[in-house]
């Protein structure tokens, strides 16, 4: 099969690699139907995280299972599945309690398997994958594409910030990830979502996914607007969804005394002082979002053409010019690139 | 009257102050029946924190409103009172929400009005001040000055970690903070409560206070042995007392994923790694307690003799010789010092 290699900064190659097989009971390997770039595969694309050896890409998928592993009992031959980007058993402890993506037994998908290929072997395939209740109109494959990795994390993001009912909520970040924690806290019964974008078209998705304020400024003059927006007190809640340090300050310094910030944006170069933050009195939670916890009702929501999270992609591409899409979402010339084997 | 004053470090003077008047209509004038020496009154009598000019020293305290001002509703002329540590109005929008400590009328008693003194003026009365329900009986005059700040913080630190029935719940630091944290945690029903502690009479308290296991290890050492009891998982909610860069870290690396810090030692030099946190999947929450919010509960519970934390004080002094109040608990000889005018 096919699959594509990041070899360094910038070096991306769709490549001949061996084809995948069952090695273990609970493993499935599924016919990719639709894969993506993901903003934090630019950070090795950049040369931000180093590549130290060549390194199989991707993390986000659908796909039909083509073989099942003999212990294998949730997921069946032929079904449409979507996966979590972190295998995970979803028994432990830690799975059941809501937080797949550390699983005791959890392996980051895009550092070892890769999806951004034609077909791929999925480990603990009963934990990992989600069925869909039947095969998918065409239509409804990008967003349940985009249920696997960015609207999971924005998701995640907008729970994490504890969005609810009557809160302002603010989405720090305009990439797939924000825009989708704008859709997911206007879910979760937001009454006023501000998003902070510069960018015509991000501003326009936020505002079709529910956004009631757009905000240009950026760092200190970003947490000023928020300040005017909200009597001087802070957002309730306040999505990051960048992983900065300027966008990290600027999502506490938004945030009022116990209230609650959701970071998702991998974490680069941020460090914070402790005493800001003691005197902050805010609730700070995020990380890897915990996807699994999530897939069956945002599939539901999906099937039922109830949110239509598959917007963020902009460009779609077959498989084989994987290149051309990091490209275009490096220079911000797409939001998102939706791959085609 | 008299007042305690801190000229620098390890300078605490005893001396005349000028009487406490009303000056707004929201103030009240309380006479001191017991006030004691905090453990985060040892950061600046150590040093650790700066002292530009002579400042005023406490900010615990119980007493008898001999004055109110013409704006005070709730609280009456002979009222037995327990306050809080930050001055609040308890109506602003912060406040409604259970962040007194942060009213945005609000103002740390430690800093400018000092209630190691016979008397002292409380400004926002209502908002700041709790009635018992009428003169307390002497042998409870310890816990309720315990209320008006240790009690109450290392309640909000078991709140913020999230302390609930059947969870394991780890304590660190053994001061009266740390202590009562072990308690609340008790009363909040946590199944397992593992306090950290080398020192054989707090060990003994925290077992009074409901501690099921001691561990004395510290730092990475102390993260292995919590992971030891906790099947490799970490607790579910952690309490940080202590306030510097060891115990936060060790705080974070003894909690599993998805569980909670909560964190109430004042941050002192404390910087926290991004991706370290980010990848650690905490909730992290914290900072100045709003006590004010758990008054009416804590005197409750004290009033009717379920909880006893007055036991944190171990010695007790004439007001005036409050510097050896200090001394004693800088060098560990007490837990915590009762004063009394």
């Amino acid at each position: 099969m096919r699959g594509t290699m990041l070899y360094g900064p910038r070096d991306v190659r769709f490549e001949e690699r061996e084809d995948p097989k069952i090695i273990e009971p609970t493993d499935a390997i599924i016919r990719m139907v639709a894969t993506c770039v993901c903003g934090s595969d630019l950070w090795p694309f950049r040369g931000v995280e180093k590549v130290s050896q060549p390194q199989p890409m991707g993390h986000e998928y659908v796909g039909i299972v083509e073989e099942i592993g003999s212990e294998v009992k949730n997921i069946k031959v032929g079904d449409f599945v979507v996966g979590s980007f972190v295998i995970s058993d979803n028994t432990c402890e830690i799975c059941q309690a809501g937080y797949q993506s550390r699983c005791v037994h959890g392996e980051f998908v895009s550092q070892t398997i890769g999806t951004q290929t034609d077909r791929a072997r999925i480990p603990l395939a009963d934990g990992t994958l989600v069925a869909t209740p039947g095969m998918p109109d065409d239509d409804l494959i990008p967003s349940l594409l985009a249920a696997s990795d960015v609207l999971g994390t924005g998701w995640f993001g907008a729970v994490a910030a504890d969005v609810a009912p009557g809160k302002t909520v603010v989405v720090i970040g305009d990439g797939a990830v924000g825009l989708l924690a704008v859709l997911a806290s206007k879910q979760l019964g937001a009454e006023r979502i501000i998003a902070m974008s510069r960018h015509p078209k991000r501003q326009q998705l936020a505002r079709e996914f529910g956004a009631t304020d757009i905000i240009t400024e950026r760092g200190e003059a970003g947490v000023e607007k928020i300040k005017e927006l909200t009597n001087g007190l802070g957002a309730h809640s306040v999505i990051e969804a960048v992983g900065t340090q300027e966008s990290m300050l600027q999502a506490i310094r938004s945030t009022r005394p116990g209230g609650s910030v959701g970071y998702v944006g991998v974490s680069h170069d941020v460090n914070l002082d402790g005493q800001e933050l003691f005197f902050s009195e805010v609730h700070l939670h995020g990380g890897p979002a915990p996807v699994r916890r999530f897939l069956p009702e945002l599939i539901d929501l999906i099937w039922n053409r109830k949110i239509n999270p598959g917007k963020v992609f902009d460009m779609e591409l077959p498989l084989e010019q994987v290149a051309e899409g990091y490209r275009a979402m490096d220079e911000r010339r797409a939001i998102k690139v939706l791959l085609r084997p």
